[in-house]
């Protein structure tokens, strides 16, 4: 019979075929149906960007748009990146100059290194485009970047509208249903209402007109809408992850290589060596997966009083917190997927570098993801400036009694006033609190079963980040006072401070979420014990990255710290790999969607690999060329020159 | 006036066109041509696998294949892995059963598992095989892993022979210039004479002989054969990471991006993140090239002594050697390089992941270096193997008294008998000697000045590997105490120990021999500095990679020796910016090799992206399905069913 848990039915999910996974599967500590319905009630539905960025940035004028787009009518693209410019968007170079004559934009690409570039459906498919350029007004006013809904395309013939140039970039690493484009404009008009006015407008005299004081209030307002691609982001990222360790531990517990005699031979899972390689991506996999909703839903929470107009001080802090989290959590589950998907196609050897098995596939589709909605490494810096900017404001309110805090000294109890203490709507910051003892804190764990619980890497987390802050804000205004300017000191910052500190951040936001996940009290008992293992694999995993750090600040001392932690990591290994097909069987699509013939369900590696060779087109067939390389082919010297 | 050097004549080098990269080039420390020829003196040819196991493995009676090989009248294989086993060439299946009645060997595959598969050229190019098979005589006796050279496809038809299904694998992640193959067999009968008999044969009647006295002699000298692939990876892989490099460099030094003020952009070549992140790569290259050309010279040596018939202990100990220093370089170089390529693809942003930059194709072709001709983790075991092997012979020769060293307690002039000194042919274990002074050593260096050198990464290194042999030792015993079989006590010690020995072992051999290469007095004085910082910088970003490893074992200690540490790979990268350019001109091929629009020499970025862009097939023309997306599309609705 089946069992029901928290209203989901155990019955509605199917049961896998026997075969060769059954000895795992039958060795499980925990059902893995009651997993994946505990897991399900996290599941939601995601976004577009053309449709969101006209109904985000545009106003009641536009919705005739929002219409067309939902009959099919017109199909659109966002267009901001330029041949030459990506990141540093304030020299995007397109312009529309506003012609009070005809109450009419003028879009235009002053040289083909300002074609908008990389736009995805763009190249074959776009009828429309929201085109961001330099907004100028009559007399020569310029007022930065603003989105136009300009015609690309005749939605009656695909043809360019005039003055348009428009094509397709060419074939990418991945991605290739994508049709990634580029446009030029020659002096293309679009009437005045072609602007999305939402952040800014101009009367039909020419006069520009914004609901915000300054360009900084405009550009702080525009946060939420960049963070909701980036949150988007990392769910795709760990969904590809999903798939290729889905794939990578169903053929590890399959394939057999060597043994302890020569008769026998195991299942390559049963190597310490590979259980390190895969299990932590594994446990990457559910704490980030859990991660990625969470932040989500505080991300409709931003959205939601975004939609009412909310314009109170916790709504604009909560729009920089989300910001903060997600520049960095991109980073973060791209990179992890990045790694973790190569770490599966050299642990699945030749076979995993057989296209048919699809982790090629998965590595270039998600290699993007390090790219797009800003480069990884300059994400981080949004969010060690976050933290940066949190901590001078303390400082400023409290001016040298920081000092405590900067020297490490002990001070407690500092925060008396709330408006000086570090709070934040989903309380990322707020241990920064209790820095003075956290940083008096040292790693105290002495056996590697102590060490068996993700609240042990949250300790060290805290002091790592703690410490980092400081140094940072130590170092930076170092470089200051050594008489580098503020560009400067900041990009001699990051590599060795700033970036370690934003990673270190959201490591420890993900880590404490799913920590506080795994031990809320609604889990089942059953699965308490699988759930915290992979919470602490994931902790410790990721905190043994930084253990030079730890060491270096003086959090560790000794030979033992750094065995615990390693020993641990290997203990998780080596609990967690009779689970692993079971929450393989948790997280893996169905076989059509995997789609990859050493990691069926069924666990038939060689019989599904090789059916799936011998239906490759062409197989068994001589090449078209088989003459020319037997009967026909030149004879040696034949070709040299008869000078 | 162009100059000399040794020798060569910087006049035959072309000049680069002028253009955006000449304000690099002109800042250069160094004359490009100068080292260009420097390093020039270098160079040399390399093998073919299939021709080279007939000429290493055969006797007189195989040279007609020889002279087969070289007229191209035959085409061959080398045909060893199988559907289910690569590693472990123990368990391949395939026999070879001699019939005395007929004087021929019947080759079979036992079933689909036992097929050969993975061999390059087989998918629909070669004719001939050489194909593994444990070989049997009458009475059931097996005698292990032979080759035999195996007809597979008619050389007038291409069509395979009798009892031969031959095919193709089909599409891999790159390398798709190969066919890849699979045959099965089925009892198809080949001469006695097909036995490739170098190390075993059979008589007319049955009989086996080997000049070898046993099995594992045997396999240790066919080691000298293994090496050889191995060291060809290592170059392949360099020549991978030059190409990416020099394409990400120039990139670099021609994107711009941001600047201290809102008008100035600077080349994105200028953000320590930049330098940090590409600038290691660069004198990877230069390390490891180096390093690959030295082995390579080593194992000919090895080759002329197998070849002359040398089998002195002095020869053996060279095969050994090679064998650790090969299966560690290879994972070390196509790891180096998988990573190098990817950071530098990240490092280009968007332009880095169209296709046509070549990015993609660099990093899909050299990722099965990481795995084929051994998995680089599986690989790894057998270099920490040799060194373990190494110091049981001292713990066996020396008995309690290399108790000092195990407790690293001090004990000087242990080596005072010749047998029982650590030595090797190449020199590369020789500093073990010196131990128990390595082993109290402490970093001493206080400030970064002081670090530049290659030499303050020999120092940690020697202590490092010192360290990690020891404790790898202990782990070993005190696991086979508790309980564990050889086999238990082997794989549990490999991913704490194992593993970063074996890294760190190949890792001190490349720093030293590079160190000793750039310091050694030939050098041109004008080349001296900018070689070097190169030198340092490898060796400090490889050893800053140890980082944890080095305070846990209390050679580091306090926050001063990682900060130094850190700073001084900064350091070196700010010091090798301006030089960059230009040893990236030194090592890239003509443009029409590299055959990357953002890396050409002239440095023209956008130009040359522009252009190449436009001449793709199609790119202004509407897609095949223009109609259907927009005159002839289906109406909303009309798909749904009447039901």
């Amino acid at each position: 019979m089946a069992s029901t848990v928290e209203g989901g039915d155990t019955a509605l999910l199917p049961e896998f075929p026997r075969g060769p996974l059954d000895a795992y599967r039958a060795r499980a500590s925990f059902s893995w149906k009651e997993l994946a319905l505990f897991t399900e009630g996290e599941g939601m539905l995601r976004f577009k960007v053309f449709g969101s960025a006209v109904y985000s940035s545009g106003s009641e004028r536009h919705l005739t748009y929002i219409q067309k787009i939902f009959r099919m009518e017109i199909f659109g693209c966002f267009a901001l990146t330029e041949l030459s410019h990506g990141s540093n968007t304030k020299a995007i170079r397109t312009t529309a100059h506003y012609d009070p004559a005809t109450e009419e934009f003028i879009i235009h690409s002053p040289d083909f290194e300002a074609a908008k570039f990389w736009v995805g459906n763009m190249g074959k498919t776009a009828t429309h485009a929201v085109v961001f350029a330099k907004l100028c007004v009559p007399g020569d006013q310029c007022h930065g970047l603003h989105p136009f809904i300009v015609q690309i395309r005749d939605p009656k013939t695909l043809l360019p509208m005039p003055g348009v140039m428009v094509g397709d970039i060419g074939k990418k690493l991945g991605q290739n249903g994508l049709d990634n484009g580029f446009a030029m404009f020659h002096k293309v008009r679009v009437p005045r209402q072609s602007l999305l006015n939402r952040m800014g407008d101009v009367t039909p005299e020419g006069t520009y007109v914004s609901p915000f004081k300054d360009v900084r209030q405009r550009f702080g307002a525009s946060l939420g809408s960049l963070s909701s691609g980036r949150v988007s982001i990392v769910s795709l990222a760990i969904l590809n992850l999903k798939l290729a360790v889905a794939i990578a531990l169903r053929f590890s517990a399959t394939r057999r290589q060597f043994g302890p005699t020569e008769e026998e031979e195991i299942p390559v899972l049963e190597y310490p060596m590979q259980q390190w390689r895969l299990l932590p991506y594994l446990a990457a996999v559910y704490a980030l997966d859990h991660f990625s909703k969470s932040l989500f839903l505080d991300l409709v929470e931003l959205q939601r009083g975004l939609a009412s107009g909310d314009r109170s001080a916790r709504q604009a802090e909560l729009g920089r917190e989300i910001h903060a989290l997600a520049s960095a959590s991109k980073p973060l589950a791209s990179w992890t997927t990045q790694q973790g998907i190569q770490e599966c196609r050299e642990a699945c050897g030749g076979h995993g570098y057989l296209a048919m098995n699809r982790l090629g596939v998965l590595r270039d589709d998600n290699d993007p993801n390090c790219t797009y909605e800003g480069d990884n490494n300059i994400l981080l810096q949004q969010t060690s400036n976050y933290l940066l900017g949190l901590l001078a404001h303390q400082v400023h309110a409290w001016g040298s009694q920081w000092f405590g805090f900067l020297s490490s000294t002990k001070v407690t109890g500092m925060c008396v006033l709330d408006g000086a203490c570090f709070r934040s709507p989903l309380k990322s910051v707020d241990f920064l609190d209790a820095y003075p003892g956290i940083l008096d804190q040292k790693f105290e764990v002495s056996s590697v079963a102590d060490c068996l619980d993700s609240a042990v890497a949250l300790a060290a987390y805290k002091w790592l980040v703690c410490y980092l802050l400081r140094e940072t804000y130590q170092k930076l205004n170092q470089e200051k006072r050594s008489g580098s300017s503020d560009f400067e000191a900041r990009n001699k910052c990051q590599v060795s401070h700033g970036r370690p500190l934003a990673l270190a951040f959201v490591e420890l936001t993900v880590v404490q979420r799913f920590h506080e996940h795994v031990h809320q009290p609604s889990v089942p008992p059953s699965l308490r014990a699988v759930l915290g293992r992979l919470s602490a694999l994931y902790a410790l995993w990721s905190l043994s990255r930084h253990a030079a750090l730890l060491y270096r600040g003086g959090y560790f001392s000794g030979e033992q710290a750094g065995e615990v932690l390693e020993s641990a990591v290997l203990a998780l290994c080596s609990q967690l790999k009779d689970d692993a097909v079971a929450l393989v069987d948790v997280i893996a699509p169905p076989d059509f969607v995997l789609d990859s013939p050493i990691g069926r369900a069924d666990g038939e590696l060689y019989k599904n690999l090789w059916g799936a060779v011998l239906q490759e087109s062409k197989v068994l067939e001589r090449a078209s060329w088989w003459p020319e390389f037997s009967v026909n082919k030149p004879v040696i010297g034949s070709l040299k020159s008869k000078l």
